[in-house]
């Protein structure tokens, strides 16, 4: 597949809901996933850490309503926008409109590399 | 300067209008410019090629308005939204809610790879 090809079959798998069988249909095994802070929780490494992180997220989040828009290619990379609506169940605080980017670095039809950014917290 | 601080003084002079002079104080000697394209247009090296495509964006379309968000920052990377309202001159055709990525890393204070998102034309 080309970049464009797994960035269109990943985008659409999103956009229908189904993040984690795209994250298992398309993360690399040695995927690194990159987060907008500082220090060792920055980055983690492998399809099981990110993973982990991923059922972390959900687990404490509730999810009103993501939309993604894209994606949008160059060479072996793709963005992608989200605009989420959601709660952090440890506050109760409700942020909507909130705006974040995945940026996905494509090898041989897998994703070698996700990096988010996002406004600062 | 760290990557957040050259980020947000490079943000501030696009926010201000002042296109060119953020490029000529924050690209590196060395900048590749990464277009979302197949082919040897798809990138240029150096201050004067980033800049002479830059000229020739300029000089073909008419810009009516430009409006900067971010900067979000992600490791030695940032990322800015640009919504864009300009037309084409060639052919007069008026885009109208353009929207537009630039992703940005930094080496040393210094832009060293500008790489753009955007939907396909």
């Amino acid at each position: 597949m080309t970049t464009k090809e797994t960035a269109e079959a990943f985008t659409a798998m999103l956009k229908a809901g189904d993040h984690e069988a795209a994250a298992t249909k398309f993360n690399a095994d040695d995927i690194a996933s990159y987060e907008a802070m500082e220090g060792p929780m920055s980055v983690c490494r492998g399809r099981d850490a990110v993973r982990a992180k991923s059922d972390w997220w959900y687990a404490n989040h509730e999810i009103h309503n993501v939309t993604s828009e894209g994606p949008f290619v160059n060479g072996n990379q793709f963005l992608v926008e989200f605009a989420m609506d959601f709660t952090i169940k440890a506050t109760g605080q409700r942020i909507q409109n909130s705006k974040e980017w995945g940026l996905y670095t494509v090898r041989d039809g897998k994703i070698v590399e996700e990096r988010f950014f996002y406004p600062a917290m």
